[in-house]
């Protein structure tokens, strides 16, 4: 399978902030959904063209591991890298700082596979994904 | 109509602030939210029940007046009242310090009817929750 | 006072949809608040510059109308224009759809400001925002 | 080090929900430190006490693994189990249907110590927080 890495950009809004005037940690979960749509658009195959085809894919686990906190305006880069598609939809993702480069944050998702209409999981990936993933040309 | 009023308790929590240590003025959209189902919940008449009898009450308009910043861990009295039910639906909101009573916050809803499926307005107020109006004892 | 127009461009995550597979009512506050931060950056005055001469401007009362629900994915543009300076800093809000320009939501927010060491209402604008408001060239 | 569990209460709102009609995973991270403010409470230590004390726990790591979606109103308990308070303060998380006890969800937080004032990581507990748990008696 091939190893595809998208980058996606972002900044820190001041809603997005906690007291200690930092990124407030369960935020970051927003930055991977949007990173990971822009992926998914990227390759061409958006959410409501998985959906259309009568899938869905919740995120069934994830990991996190804050490296530096993230401040108010801060330009990010969300890379993220399509890690595996069978049994499950993974990725891979890490946060730098758009000027430095230096890591803030990394991550991991898996999701999996439903069949909308029977609610039954799915181990192989649909191919409305499958040809994207194939078919994608970086 | 019946000018029902119910009170809904809360407590602010450590995700509900910003860099001021004080709740983002954003989130007290949620409490009007939280206490407006438990409003419709205490009068018996819930949104999946007004969903199955085939509306929905999109929001259309909203004022929010902030008195006094609400902070970490206090403890909040939400009380709402039916101000109108037709042409549209209106609750009006005042939010209290549950220890002083001290008003922190108030606030006007007003929320059309929408049929589900032709998605037409609808201007006057489906039996579902009038009849839960018309028969509530408080 | 120059009624100074800046226009904000985001678009519809995921993570701001409802189940009506709209975005949820109160997820506007922060399309206003990116909107608004963007306003004073491009005019040269951001909240830190505000918050370094030693000011705050909560937010005091905040008016919002949905006319069309947006959706997934959805481009939108925000017009921000100030109303006001003194004695409150008052902004006006249009949403629009970035490719048809049909109008989607409108808001005014006032903000009070505030001297962050002694907690009271400052009535007159601080000469920090004052200055970049008068030179000002779109 | 004693294992002290705690309860915490809370029901799914409608503005938790996402466009499947169960609540956005993102979401949970909120239970979780709602939860995890709960039990500091309950043993004696809040945030604030802390904070007072000069040291910080911010989020270092956290998993989650999402086993059955939850829904609108539903009745949740969530389990907070202390894990180890050296050199990192680790929980352990079940969220639990109420009526049902069908495991929903589960997780895992580690939180690094921070003075404040130097920004330094500390390894072991501060005393304030130390104190509480081995006074603790369920």
């Amino acid at each position: 399978m091939k190893k595809i890495e998208t980058q996606y950009k972002t900044r820190v809004e001041f809603y997005d902030l906690d007291p200690m005037n930092v990124v407030w940690h369960g935020n970051y979960v927003k930055y991977l959904e949007a990173a990971r749509c822009d992926f998914l658009e990227k390759i061409g195959c958006t959410y409501d063209d998985i959906k259309d085809a009568g899938y869905a894919y919740p995120v069934a686990k994830m990991e996190m591991k804050f490296v530096t906190p993230c401040v108010f305006m801060q330009n990010l880069v969300v890379k993220t890298q399509l890690e595996s598609l069978e049994p499950s939809l993974n990725f891979k993702y890490t946060i730098l700082d758009e000027k430095t480069g230096a890591k803030l944050f990394s991550a991991k998702t898996m999701q999996i596979c439903v069949e909308i209409e029977t609610r039954k999981t799915v181990y192989s990936v649909p191919d409305v994904l499958k040809k994207r993933v194939e078919n994608y040309e970086s």
